[in-house]
């Protein structure tokens, strides 16, 4: 890798680029090609950003900030028209092509050995050979997704849904149109675009749709310049919210303390923003506290009965090389998971995975034994 | 101050107090007398710890653990028989007498000019003629306590209640029983002593009693060995963790996120630990679903008509003196308040304190006029 040219394309000195390394450039040799990968946002860098060792760059995608008093973030946000597009609950990929191999990112800047097989498996091959450039920035969902596993999708398995287009060396995307018309083109599905709106008459829209996504257990919207002239905005509805909540108090010992609060917050706001009647208010409130609650109830009462705090998930491999880098990849990324033996099915392989959760696990099991806080 | 022999007297060497300096131990001149202040628990020194310049030492009351599964707690930590006191919402604070002038730390070992006052007020000047080494530790309660104000007391100020005994220079307190015949004997008050039991009934009694504090609004109790042979340990009432979370939520931008996470926790554990029945558990999850929601849409109304988020409290003192003192203190407390001009009063002075919640309050206008998350 030529540091000089990579540090010149990335607009930073090659010291700064030499400086960064390590604190904030980690090197990831496996699975091939190696790269560089930007842990942190620097320098005008999104966290995220992979160097290969051919000097192509792919950016992370721009985190999408979240408006919560949903019309007064639209009229400073935007100008005009915005676009309202699904915002979908799996994990974040960028896919590529690089020295004619297909790659699935993830938002960290890893090579993901199992989204890779599944971009393989469901993308049409001449999208990278027509397009060598370019980058496919969507959502990975479905049951098989093992890190966030979600059934309320059509598909039994993983599905992959592109949400916008960029390009190699390049951080600016290519917005809303010329994406769906990329994905009606080549056959491939993109996140629901659910309509464009007026700016004043869309947040009013917006609350309709989101509650009705709400209502179907979907996670909420992202809303665009359908000119891409400005940057995203995301916001959810109160099931997502506090089914969030749910998972983490589920696993109360395992989330960072943020992630408790600030999903809080957003239903307060919401709340307040669409003027609840006192039995809309109170409902919410239940859902609130039930969602806090009764997990919290459900894992002490598991541990009490003597099982083991874990959460499985299953992923469907072609290759048992797949199951094995997957494996590799999650103890790499932090976690801890018990890998089953793979079942033959159909033309590849089911593989049944059992995410330890040891610090709710412990802290549970230490609580019930007396311990104090 | 001899530091070799105050070292000595805290059971470390000159070097380590001398190297302590600044990261852990401060040092504090005002008000006089000065003193150096044990900010972090270090070297088997409890935070807290206070040398005074004439070399005496009072050290910082020991943190008390939480039960979180009150029968096994109980069960692994005391032997034979438990003395359960309530524990009283208000803030901790040790009153003794330094070169015959009495003073009041709080937790974090400063002086506190109002709690001084009060302290000097409400004890009989011979306690500590007859009992110079003596430390009284207990909690000032009421509605015009400014840290934590709270109308649930039979005081329409405030008032001092005795929760154990120590004496300078020393590590160990003297525990329940000579605290409350000490009460008795000086004619002030002690927290209340709601009853001995033999430890495998304790739990069920606690429980009874815990339900019934909390439907008072008061907030649990403090279970202790008669003999003063284990560490004490709190528990408290459901209604007091949902109070703390509405005060939180009312404030949600200024306050630390364990806060938060860990009153949700010890919902989950007590429903369990209660066997509460489903309509028990809905009405739980209802109370703390509420308790987060409604503060927080009262918080965001508010700033959205114009007010600004502030919590108003109020002293009673005697002399002009202490209020500015007590300003000047709740400044280097790193609290920015308001003082109105001071109101005679009596024979003293009514004075209204509005403490700003800046965070919360900048953060809610910010967030109300689409600033995004």
């Amino acid at each position: 890798m030529n540091l000089g040219r990579v540090a010149e394309k990335l607009g930073i000195t090659k010291e700064r680029l030499q400086n960064l390394h390590d604190a904030v450039v980690k090197q990831s040799s496996w699975p091939e090609p190696r790269l560089l990968r930007f842990e942190k946002a620097t320098s005008g860098i999104e966290a995220g950003t992979v160097v290969f060792e051919n000097g192509e760059i792919i950016y992370g995608y721009p985190k999408i900030r979240r408006a919560m008093m949903l019309g007064p973030a639209v009229e400073k946000h935007f100008s005009g028209v915005v676009a309202v597009e699904e915002k979908m609950n799996g994990h974040n990929v960028r896919i590529s092509s690089v020295d004619g191999d297909v790659v699935a990112l993830t938002r960290g800047g890893f090579i993901c050995p199992y989204s890779t097989e599944v971009a393989q498996r469901l993308l049409p091959e001449e999208i990278f050979e027509e397009h060598p450039d370019l980058v496919l920035c969507g959502e990975m969902v479905g049951p098989e997704n093992p890190y966030v596993p979600k059934s309320i999708y059509p598909t039994d398995t993983i599905d992959f849904y592109l949400f916008d287009l960029s390009r190699k060396n390049c951080k600016s995307t290519l917005g809303v149109h010329k994406t769906h018309r990329f994905a009606e083109d080549h056959g491939i599905r993109a996140t629901a675009l659910l309509g464009e709106f007026n700016k004043d008459k869309a947040p009013e829209k917006i609350k309709q749709i989101v509650k009705r996504l709400g209502r179907q257990g979907r996670e909420g919207v992202v809303i665009k310049d359908p000119d891409n002239l400005a940057a995203p905005l995301k916001y959810t509805s109160s099931e997502t919210n506090c089914n969030d909540l749910s998972v983490a108090f589920r696993y109360y010992n395992d989330y960072a303390l943020d992630f408790f609060l600030s999903r809080a917050i957003r239903e307060g706001f919401q709340s307040v923003e669409w003027k609840e009647s006192d039995d809309e208010r109170r409902a919410r409130a239940l859902r609130l506290g039930e969602s806090i609650l009764l997990p919290m109830v459900d894992t002490i009462q598991r541990k009490q009965a003597g099982e083991n705090i874990a959460q499985k998930v299953q992923i469907r491999v072609k290759s048992l090389q797949t199951a094995r880098e997957f494996e590799y990849h999650l103890r790499r990324s932090g976690m801890r998971a018990i890998f089953d033996q793979p079942e033959p099915d159909d033309d590849g392989y089911l593989v049944r995975i059992t995410k330890l959760v040891m610090s709710t696990n412990d802290k549970t099991q230490a609580l019930l034994e007396g311990e104090t806080w």
